[in-house]
């Protein structure tokens, strides 16, 4: 957990002409987010509202090139040299865009994120990943550069609805399931108290280690993507169908698609790799109890399907890969998976 | 020099359903490409023409975002996969612009550059600056990432104009004034000889040294920018106003830039640094006798400075910041160059 001198230094340590920020532009509408309750937020609003700033509208839809460009132009606009930085704040679609325009501006500039979801405060704003959405497809054009600090501020969290948080920790239960079975059910316990706090520091340390030992994701770090595969394929398909009315943002929240590509990679698993069978109505139970179904219809397990062929995580054509799990903490890399399995693993996801 | 089973060899290690090729497209009209008396190219055409291909025209007005996105394109249109390979056929803007795309597509896939001009063989297609030109800058959007290989044939130089061969060998002085006295002496009695071969070695030996101890151009870097600083704004000028009719491509050719540069540049040098005064009389010569003079009028001065303020090497709002040379091997980089000065030295320039 960081506090406004953390921000402070970092930021002293440029040319105050050349620090510039990226912000959501709900934040700026959030009437929470200038409340002198929040002593840290206001601090950081008053540390950071001397600076150039870009306000976008942080959807998924507009996670594309065309941001980018606007970040760009936002950077040559204020005559940003290659000694610049820039403050993103919000939550991942923030993160991602604004990383990637630094780090292709002038061949790159400097970052600092600063995540304002429980999403993005447990894994997007870690690990340098970069990137947008292009031809309907999630993240596949991008690159990994690390962010000179990632700073998190707890307080933003009262500012979250109860959808976004339990979005957060879908990632916070995945990196439950990557570290120990004591891990996995403290953070379940924790849901269950709507202590949604705690669980951060356990995903910044499982992520933190896996991206230590491989940031160019060659072959540990892959581990992350539990539960990505069918999930970025049902966000996908989200997108496309727009079949998220009943979501806050018009979408399926990233986190609550990774918690059914959970489901569905422990169903999986249990098939596969012999994953004991409670582990798979454990996540079933949260599934129901937080998350609520999934708004697609059968007819939609193909589209499904065909996306994840799709999958940038894919290393040869016409197959699909997944990371599964034989125990929690063991994860398996590169795990052919069939067609006639991952229909089953969806009839599973789809019968809850 | 490299051979054809070096690229055989290369390709042998990727699925060969994930070999893409992008080639400037004037390559694929000339003559000499496809002609048996070169074997090498001959083999590399049959080793390649299985793979699909993208065709571009390399001229710099199509450096942009929108041939960047034309490969990417091409990329998901064949179902390039994480684990594909991208052969890069051409000239620096082939290999700057495949070099950017691959960084970028899923988050980077590898590529190898085979540099068809004296320019690209003796230093674009080396160091892995990737990019393109964006309103109207050079460069000014990319990222650094090495390419797995590159592979030159010189066979290719037998394809060139002599204008081709004089452009890239400006990039070749410039690394004689580099390394040291002897070297800078062979470098020019070789274009006496129109020997263009023998140069690029030394070239590349230079480039890898430095890129070698510096990939990401935080400091000796910087010392490859010799006169580029007043080369790029010639040449942004000249792609602006169009004013060069009198050369093939229709602009100024990046070396003939650089060249004009390096005068400047040792101009400057001369009155800063009290570099030897007959560097400046032998870099003249070379100017008049092989490049010709400058295609610009009086009132373009202002218009050059103006465009070096937006050089992304300046690290300072405000200022121009160049290398300059001492002796020959001796660069010394940052320094500030007041207009007055810069305004003498084209002054300079212009009287040749």
């Amino acid at each position: 957990m960081n506090n406004c001198s953390d921000l402070s230094l970092i930021v002293s340590q440029y040319d105050p002409r050349q620090v510039f920020v990226v912000i959501d532009s709900a934040l700026e509408l959030c009437p929470d987010y200038k409340n002198q309750n929040y002593s840290d937020i206001s601090e950081l609003v008053n540390i950071t509202s001397g600076f150039p700033t870009l306000c976008l509208q942080a959807k998924e839809m507009n996670k594309t090139l065309k941001t980018v460009e606007q970040i760009w132009n936002f950077l040559f606009d204020n005559h940003a040299t290659r000694k610049a930085l820039l403050i993103n704040i919000g939550g991942g679609i923030i993160c991602d865009l604004g990383g990637f325009a630094a780090a292709t501006y002038k061949r790159g500039i400097d970052y600092v994120n600063i995540p304002t979801t429980l999403l993005s405060m447990s894994d997007a704003a870690w690990g340098g990943k970069t990137g947008f959405n292009y031809r309907g497809m999630k993240n596949v054009i991008g690159i990994i550069r690390q962010p000179k600090a990632t700073l998190i501020f707890p307080s933003w969290l009262d500012t979250l609805s109860e959808q976004e948080k339990l979005s957060g920790y879908a990632e916070i239960i995945k990196c439950g399931l990557l570290k120990d079975s004591t891990t996995f059910h403290t953070i379940l316990r924790a849901l269950e108290d709507r202590d949604y706090e705690n669980g951060i520091a356990v995903a910044v340390e499982v992520k933190q280690s896996v991206v230590r030992e491989d940031p160019n994701e060659q072959s540990l770090r892959k581990v992350l993507n539990l539960g990505h595969s069918v999930g970025h394929a049902i966000e996908e398909l989200g997108i496309r169908n727009a079949s998220g009315a009943k979501y806050t943002q018009g979408v399926i929240p990233h986190g609550y698609a990774v918690l059914y590509g959970l489901v569905a990679m422990a169903y999986l698993s249990h098939i596969l790799l012999g994953l004991d069978r409670r582990i798979v109505t454990t996540l079933s139970h949260i599934m129901v109890e937080y998350y609520g179904r999934m708004p697609f219809q059968c007819k939609d397990y193909k589209e499904i399907i065909n996306l994840m062929y799709c999958d940038k995580k894919n290393e040869h054509e016409g197959e699909i890969r997944m990371v599964l799990l034989r125990h929690i903490g063991e994860p398996v890399t590169d795990q052919i998976v069939h067609e006639e399995e991952l229909m089953e693993s969806l009839e599973y996801l789809f019968s809850l």
